[in-house]
């Protein structure tokens, strides 16, 4: 992951990794014998990691004071994926995705990534509405608009900018964009 | 470009330019010595193409009626970077943008593409909004906002699915981020 983040999908190779983890030259190789194998070792990695940060913020629940509640927890959450030790981490994920267009089996594994991101960020998305006239579609259509907009907050971070300052400032755009008025 | 666009950076090879092209072996190595050459140039030709179509909405202005003009026309030619021959190009644009962080002239080359683009959008949102009474700060924030949104559009195209239906939806999504209010 450390490898992938840094130098790209170009700089990572088993006897690399080999040398990165300080094991001796083939142990990268016995345990995961080609690159798919490795790409997929190092996806499911960062899924694991990244579902883990999520369902913490899901378990704090939208109402508790502090930590990572409600859109700004998810704000947060973000920027957080801006700065190191998670900056590697997020570069890492756009160049696995990059990859993975390469293999429709990769592929699969980290689209399914993104179907859990969605359905957890979905719900902290809902919960901020909480008013039941709110139509269901409605709120599909904005938690589609709000993670989009993330994503392309996370290209920023990957191509080394902000559009954003800090947390505070990205979570009033979502909420801007949460409360925009639909066109006649 | 086709090959960075189609086989991503690790199936980028001088070689592989030569036979793609079908050029006698060697003819792109004697044009461009190093891979940061290759790449230069191949992010030279992205940006030259990308300029063309903006310019070419820009001088058609927001009140034609047709074309390329005012949020519908910034939509649709969102929705063209994602459906071939543009879908290369936007993958490509991708690929050489992350490659772009392992050398910082390169980094610097890419980066002056994003400022003219953003500063063209920018006009674009600008001159729909029309009114003086919005405060140049609000149209600054707002573009940022639609041009952070439309960077994860284009990053859906790239990995392979596309969050909006078509331009009239995407252009619909563009104008409720604009008209959002500001929160207290």
């Amino acid at each position: 992951m450390a490898l992938l983040g840094t130098q790209g999908s170009r700089g990572l190779s088993h006897p690399r990794v080999d040398r990165h983890a300080g094991v001796p030259a083939g142990t990268t190789s016995f345990y995961f014998r080609t690159r798919k194998a490795l790409l997929l070792a190092i996806g499911n990695r960062i899924t694991e990691l990244d579902v883990a940060d999520l369902s913490l913020m899901a378990e704090l629940g939208h109402d508790e004071a502090g930590g990572y509640s409600g859109t700004l927890g998810l704000a947060q959450l973000v920027m957080l994926s801006g700065t190191e030790p998670y900056l590697t981490r997020t570069r890492a994920r756009f160049e696995i995705v990059l990859s993975a267009r390469q293999d429709p089996e990769l592929d699969e594994t980290f689209r399914n990534y993104g179907i859990r991101f969605y359905a957890l960020a979905r719900d902290v998305i809902a919960q901020w509405y909480d008013d039941p006239d709110v139509p269901d579609s409605v709120i599909e259509e904005r938690a589609v608009t709000v993670l989009t907009f993330i994503s392309g907050v996370m290209t920023s971070f990957v191509n080394g900018y902000s559009v954003v300052s800090d947390a505070a400032h990205l979570d009033r755009l979502i909420r801007q964009i949460l409360q925009s008025s639909d066109l006649a």
